[in-house]
């Protein structure tokens, strides 16, 4: 990609995964809220993703933009994700279109399917289980955070429809430092390490998409979600597995 | 029901349809902006859907709503979408789970699904064409205002998933008073009969139902939304057709 790659939300965990790994590979272009707090490269814009005008100064010249700004809190009050989350995108997919994005990339989350749990587990976090989603399900929030994140799958179908912009909702799963969560089944079955975060996002980058919703997972043994559109339409490899960690040790 | 039946956005079209037809059928409260315009013998609340207080005023002591208030207008703009159909959603379904309601009936819109249909009209309008959707599909919703209804559908996932409320999300077609549109294939095939709407909604606050989505739409032989859920789980018998009239007359 030649324009530069906007990246929104650069300062949490998920953009600091993607600059870790990609930093280098694209001409990045970061937003949020706050200026960085150490030093970096990249060209920075500072605002709020609810102010039309503030994005669109992030996002003009833009060929690519990586949406991760937003209440990231799953217990989140209904008033923040309404307008941070759900508001913030509609605003963001907006201008993206005005100014002739190519490719819009969103982190949705686990919890926007995190109802499709309680009655299946703990088996649904086991190998032996085969229950899984894939992608084409209907939501089922497991919070209200998860509610704004469908939601903006939805405007990113509206937007992909209407307007003909790429879009790739990536439904995050429990990404950490280093070693998968311990003593989480959940989180193991839908851990995503730093390298395959950074790996997926490069391919959403790449890839040639229309509207796709895919999981952010590793190729753990106890995932429920399915990895097969990441691969077949976006290329993506994982490399890493949970199961292939004793705790904070990798054993295999 | 024995509880009185909350009616919001009761001086609308369907709102007027429902009345008409199983007005004396129910204990009903209504709940609009303004004061009926008209003699009424149903209480009423005047207050707007998204304050809370006027909420909880209609919605205390009410064993169902029907929440049909919101702004109604497939051109609406995203600010007034997101404020009086998706905020005010929220606010009443957070309202009617605190206030122990029963059942909640959503009026969702084939807007919702909208964009399903470019890429196949006319064809999917005829009787010849065999493309159905049954629900279970995601939305792709035809415009912002189609959006706000597929996250209030959304929200209702959540509020069934997380607190037990039984909701039923209807996608109404396009409801007339007589005669079905005339000369404009998509409302023929999506005719819903004011007859027919107010048998709908009297399914849906007597069918017992977890979550549902379903089409509120007549038996039209030229219609492309599947009936079977209506039928099967909430006792749906619509009696008209369009196919059944010839311009402004009915002809079978």
């Amino acid at each position: 990609m030649d324009e530069p790659v906007l990246l929104t939300g650069a300062a949490g965990r998920v953009g600091q995964a993607i600059l870790d790994g990609i930093g280098d590979d694209y001409d990045w272009r970061l937003f949020d809220r706050e200026p960085p707090t150490g030093d970096t490269d990249h060209e920075v814009v500072v605002g709020d993703v609810t102010d039309e005008d503030a994005v669109r100064e992030a996002v003009a010249g833009a060929g690519a933009v990586i949406h991760l700004a937003g209440d990231p809190r799953p217990e989140a009050p209904w008033e923040s994700v309404l307008r941070n989350n759900i508001d913030g995108a509609q605003t963001i997919l907006d201008v993206a279109v005005e100014e002739d994005v190519e490719k819009f990339v969103f982190a949705s989350s686990n919890h926007a399917v995190g109802h499709y749990e309680p009655e299946r587990k703990p088996d649904l976090y086991r190998e032996h289980d085969d229950f899984h989603l894939d992608g084409t399900e209907l939501p089922r929030p497991g919070n209200l955070y998860g509610v704004s994140k469908a939601a903006g799958e939805t405007l990113g179908r509206y937007y992909h429809d209407e307007h003909d912009l790429s879009f790739v909702a990536v439904r995050i799963g429990n990404l950490t430092v280093g070693h998968p969560p311990i003593d989480y089944e959940r989180g193991q079955a839908m851990w995503l390490s730093q390298h395959d975060c950074a790996h997926l996002f490069d391919c959403c980058l790449s890839a040639d998409y229309g509207y796709e919703i895919v999981f952010g997972i590793s190729d753990n043994d106890r995932k429920y979600y399915s990895l097969e559109r990441a691969r077949e339409v976006l290329g993506y490899d994982p490399q890493d597995n949970s199961a292939e960690w004793d705790g904070d040790e990798k054993v295999v």
